[in-house]
């Protein structure tokens, strides 16, 4: 019966044990050599020692770094540091050689850009090993979440008909002949022949379709995929990502921040309670200041600050002489500087920021009575900016209407949506989590492919 | 401080309390009015009284079926049956009122054929409140089941180059003007215009890319929304459904069935232990087997038998009679009827059928010695048919080399899932559960548009 290394690591010396994995690395000395042996389930290899002058030193030059091997053996006390127990190997079966010089993961070069050229491999590295089992472990983290408070988890549909908010550009998804794509009588494309009959999109957003969901089952999330096809090659921003977007019927705006701030505290609480060894990898091999990081998350009162005092604040800082690249005034967009600024520099803290001016934001946010605001709030952290985007939600069907028209975008189409203020219209609110930002907040990587196992962006589609 | 109807209704009387929901019913008898409320929370109503020569009594007409209202009172004992407390109003406030003319779901017809033409609004019916609780809870079991095991939940990209197994028609993803699609030297689609530089589709399965996790994380699972361009109109497709894909590194066949028989029959049984009100309400008022058929499976060990085994069995049920539509040979793909055959008539329980021909399943299966058939393993349900489809998977590359050139497949595109077999190859297994397919299993619904909260079906894609 084969055991797990993450098992195995906790075992008492004394038992007969099988290991299977892959080779991390071969050391020989002089009597016996150490092989380092991992099998995915933890970060910490456990280390077999191979007799050499038994039988099965002849396997040994077949071994290298990426062989797959089956070892049974006795589980003793190991005698050098860093482990308590080591495998007395007494049979190995290679399952798989790996060709030393063939191998890509035998390169000197282990740059994290060198392993996204070779992403089908890098999950067999230390680095993304750890990257992936913390994304596992969040993603368990987030359904436990929300189960447990009984929110329903809602699929909201990716291929969509409907463009959300105008949030972003969108993918076309379609199964017209590119090479012959039939015209309609204005000569343009025959969308009436296509796999729906109508044009279609891979969606930007679940939160329309999610607000229908509260509004009969009270708290519904989403979690799955989410796309934007925009031209943007930064550390920051993928084409296909996943998001997190529950929406809760009869929640106001404080409601929504105070679960919003609770939400990504117990993850990264989560994080540090199942997934410290490989936290510690991490911030040993990457960022030292991150579990300091992390742990100052969880121990603080987030701000809670409007746009408008945001605003004053920064022109202070700018007639104070703080320089920043884009113009400060009431009503722009906060640019990441901005943003840094508050959170990094004057709070040291993360920030809630709330009340934005309502020509930035979204036509489906509750307006305030001042005709100029709306009750959005934006999650701004330290490194990542904003994390989390939400608001309550304009539940006045006279009002939203408004807004649709002001904003020249079609009501026919919305009117599905509408129905949701139409028919017995509740207060609710709702907020949308980037996984991918969670993720670079909680591993301390600095480049959203590198927390993605198989990253989309402009001119990049392998595997 | 709002409480939800679930836990309303396993309180004490005496409570003071305040509800939040949807009108259900409102019933008028001669000094007060029934209200039936639901907050979607559960299947049941909380019931409310009002006293009808009360201040709350002017309320009443803009009270219907629909109309959204929070209701402040006292917790008391019910006199009425069904259920053991019920709220004596002392305030009503009216969210959102909802106009029984035009309100859809006051209409007569509350088929289900009717109500997927408003699928906006068919949460707030009993049956799909039921239906998407059911499936929420599923989906948090599946995550349960795999974390609790130490799987590794891998997303698997949508957006993908790759054709996977040639197992559908795919859908193209492109941000080309389809309008004036640019050409190639050739006259063909110049798709190194296209956003990713070269045609990309909708994955048809993470299997591939969950090998290169297996191998490395040891065992892992996908569940994700999956695609088919496939011009299907019957109640068991759909284009977009979710899947769940475990692959594990050092399975044999033998532990992939042992691991898909206990999924199953854990899911199974975390259905009927959480989410018994649903069910008995779907098992009254739609299927009056349905609880006995999930206790059946249950309780019972699957029959597993050789494919050829099984064709044995439909040959002698043929001499002995029995009309097959599809003629009955060694080398069939099996139909719908022969599975049915099988499971329900012949064993009257979960088949799990291994060993089928080479030529109908994939290039990747293992295969076997007698050089005709690969280590394929299907699990085939009352009812359902087809519920579970898998392997061990070919681990040499040689063999699999070979194979991929007999189908005439192009190995060029393959090169890095033939890595995982080049350096260090392992044996291992995996196969695949369709997510709505398990859901029909366990609602007893009919047709697989009722179990995802938006199906895309051709010609439709609502929302």
């Amino acid at each position: 019966m084969r055991s797990k290394v993450k098992d195995l690591l906790g075992m008492e010396a004394g038992r007969e044990v099988l290991a299977k994995g892959w080779v991390r690395t071969k050391r020989p000395s002089k009597e016996v050599a150490f092989i380092a042996l991992n099998d995915g389930s933890t970060i910490k290899n456990i280390q077999v020692v191979v007799d050499r002058s038994g039988e099965l030193a002849e396997l040994l030059p077949k071994i290298s770094t990426g062989t797959c091997i089956a070892v049974r053996g006795t589980l003793v006390e190991s005698v050098g540091s860093g482990q308590a127990v080591e495998i007395k190997a007494s049979g190995i079966e290679i399952y798989g050689e790996c060709d030393p010089v063939r191998y890509p993961l035998q390169k000197k070069d282990t740059s994290l850009e060198y392993l996204r050229t070779v992403a089908h491999l890098r999950p067999r590295t230390n680095t993304f090993g750890a990257v992936y089992r913390l994304r596992s472990q969040m993603a368990f983290a987030i359904h436990e979440y929300f189960h447990s408070k009984g929110f329903v988890y809602l699929n909201t549909p990716l291929i969509t008909a409907s463009d959300a908010e105008g949030a972003g550009q969108m993918f076309q998804v379609t199964t017209l002949d590119l090479g012959n794509v039939p015209k309609d009588k204005k000569g343009g494309p025959d969308y009436s022949k296509d796999f729906f009959g109508r044009q279609t999109s891979l969606t930007v957003s679940g939160q329309l379709e999610g607000e229908l969901g509260a509004t009969a089952l009270g708290e519904i999330y989403t979690f799955g995929p989410t796309f934007r096809a925009e031209n943007s090659n930064t550390p920051r921003h993928l084409a296909e990502f996943w998001m997190i977007e529950p929406e809760m019927a009869f929640y106001d705006i404080k409601d929504n921040m105070d679960l919003a701030e609770d939400f990504i505290k117990s993850l990264v609480r989560y994080a540090l309670e199942h997934c410290r060894e490989d936290i510690d990898f991490l911030c040993q091999r990457y960022d030292n200041t991150l579990v300091e990081r992390l742990e100052g998350v969880i121990a603080t009162d987030f701000v809670r600050l409007g746009y408008t005092e945001g605003i004053e604040i920064l022109k202070a800082a700018v007639a104070a002489g703080h320089q920043f690249e884009y113009p400060v005034e009431w009503g722009i967009d906060l640019q990441s500087e901005h943003e840094r600024y508050l959170v990094e520099q004057h709070f040291g803290k993360p920030v809630i920021l709330t009340d934005y001016p309502k020509d930035i934001k979204a036509f489906y946010m509750k307006q305030n009575e001042d005709g100029k605001t709306v009750r959005a709030m934006d999650i701004l952290f330290p490194k990542i900016g904003e994390i989390i985007g939400g608001s309550e939600r304009e539940a006045d069907l006279a009002k939203l209407e408004k807004r649709i028209d002001e904003l020249k975008m079609s009501r026919r189409g919305l009117e599905w949506y509408l129905d949701t203020r139409r028919f017995g219209s509740c207060p609710h609110s709702g907020f949308g989590l980037g996984f991918e930002r969670l993720l670079l907040f909680v591993t301390g990587m600095q480049n959203i492919r590198d927390v993605i196992p198989f990253p989309r962006t402009p001119k990049n589609a392998e595997f």
